[in-house]
């Protein structure tokens, strides 16, 4: 069987992994630990826990046990003393303020709980943050302030974490041994680039026999790839990996015009497909119908949704299984 | 297999039912949902909940999923958002807010997800409350202020349920089709008799062809059965019961003096054992040692303790197994 390792954090990487449990592999997620917004950042200030917001995520993408309690793990309360938490994130907090300091029994029990389809591995089990300085010479100190700097135009010059942060073994493990590592879609500077800050990590991709594969994103996003073409991830990515992606998985599929309107008004647009024309490399380039028919609601509270225009998990699995197999 | 029903709700139910699950029944626990202080009351206010606290205790004391996941169920937060409440108390409004309302489904999710040996039925869906009327007079319009109503001297005249409350067909079932039916340990007014107050109830007990056993309480309690003798609480129990107890097992294990010290300077003191000169009745009296070795401390918090003294639990089922079988 084959050894899937899939590299992020976030919805992109949940609809990846949602997509892939319905294959035989052996599937491995490599997780950002670096959150600091909403729920997650609360109860990391509160009870100091490792940020459970990915590693949910992972977890449920990747469960096979009845739909009413993956449910429950995504339910947001509305009100109340539990008001704006995922019951998923209070349940990963409890277990961690009881099997402390050993995290990997939050992930053991987590994963037996939701009869999990392979293995969740947070990056790191260190708490350090996420800090971005950018080329008008900002500095933004966590996840959730780059996360949320929608009125940035400028690029990141230079991602890093305060402090460094020692690699989880396992997720070592999970990049050397992989035979494919996917990354994206997904957020660049908050979901997938803090994987490869961690000591370790870049190097454990420099060595690795795996082929590495991007899903390119489908829309640029300001504060962190501002007015982006495929290319420019790619660099920028690169850069963070020290070697060559191997595929890029990019959409051909046209956006739906009020996706695009809706946007449009935040200064974000389509990713430009470019790749053609990026011929200093020797990437691996398929264009594919990968979106979402529908578009996802911003209201639904209940449900993981942080993009408008999404994936589509089962469509994105059947070209990524023309590449792995 | 023999059809064991246990009626009560919290600590002296969750006993009985760690030490019976050990044997081959069918095993039911017929449990109060009027709870209305901590954790439980809070989340009854805030998100309309049926008390999840008894349920909660049952559900764990029937587990055979890992202690890692029972212990988590059990979990009390200290701080932040979630400080007082113990993790399956938000378990349970988490999925009772996305089932609802349809409790039976947050019973059987949580049944599974627990891997629980029997079922945990509570007697009613409803939400109502539980008052007593005491001899003094003065009426307690809800669960906790009885509970917590140390102050008074007073027996309960007459306990009733504000509005009144329809049976789960379930509970009616349990205690009709059951060979033996186990009460007690447990708060007389606050744990076992608020079974016995929701309609149809009683003339279930009325009904039924089980012999009724009593594990007979080890200490009084100011504010529900101050000052009882054994033969006192056999009085009351029938008297909401409408029917003779069958059997009644009574601790003869000499209770530590420290610990006889510290109820003392609450008013409460060991149950006396007038049962011989309690001819009146047919009742069988099984005098043995059932008291826990080690009395358990205030202090433990993630642990489930309301009572100093309690009841061993296997002690408690080799008795019980006497009479059953």
């Amino acid at each position: 069987m084959k050894n899937i390792t899939v590299v992020g954090g976030g919805t992109g990487t949940f609809v990846v992994l949602s997509g892939l449990k319905k294959y035989d592999f052996n599937l491995s997620a490599v997780v950002t630990s670096m959150d600091s917004g909403g729920s997650t950042g609360k109860l990391r200030d509160q009870y100091g826990v490792l940020p459970p917001g990915d590693v949910r995520q992972c977890l449920v993408a990747l469960s096979e046990a009845s739909e009413l309690w993956t449910k429950t793990f995504l339910y947001r309360f509305e009100k109340g003393d539990f008001k704006g938490h995922n019951f998923g994130n209070i349940f990963l907090t409890a277990l961690e303020q009881i099997t402390a300091p050993d995290y990997q029994q939050v992930i053991d029990t987590a994963s037996y709980i939701l009869q999990t389809k392979g293995k969740v591995i947070p990056v790191t089990f260190d708490r350090v943050h996420l800090c971005a300085e950018y080329e008008d010479g900002e500095t933004l100190m966590t996840e959730d302030l780059i996360d949320s700097a929608f009125y940035k135009e400028d690029r990141i010059k230079k991602a890093f974490l305060k402090p460094a942060a020692k690699p989880n073994p396992n997720a070592l493990n999970a990049i050397t041994s992989a035979d494919y590592i996917i990354m994206g879609p997904g957020d660049m500077y908050t979901s997938i680039i803090p994987n490869l800050l961690v000591d370790g990590i870049k190097d454990a991709f420099v060595s690795t026999n795996a082929k590495i594969i991007l899903n390119m994103n489908l829309m640029t996003k300001r504060g962190q790839t501002p007015n982006y073409s495929a290319s420019d991830h790619v660099i920028d990515l690169e850069k963070y990996l020290g070697r060559a992606i191997d595929v890029v998985i990019i959409n051909n599929k046209k956006i739906a015009h009020e996706v695009e309107k809706y946007y449009e008004e935040y200064g974000e647009q389509e990713v430009e497909n470019n790749l053609k024309h990026f011929d200093a490399h020797a990437i691996k380039v398929i264009e594919a119908d990968v979106a979402a028919d529908a578009a996802f609601k911003k209201s639904m509270a209940d449900v993981i949704v942080r993009s408008l225009q999404r994936h589509d998990p089962d469509k994105l699995a059947k070209v990524l299984l023309s590449v792995i197999q």
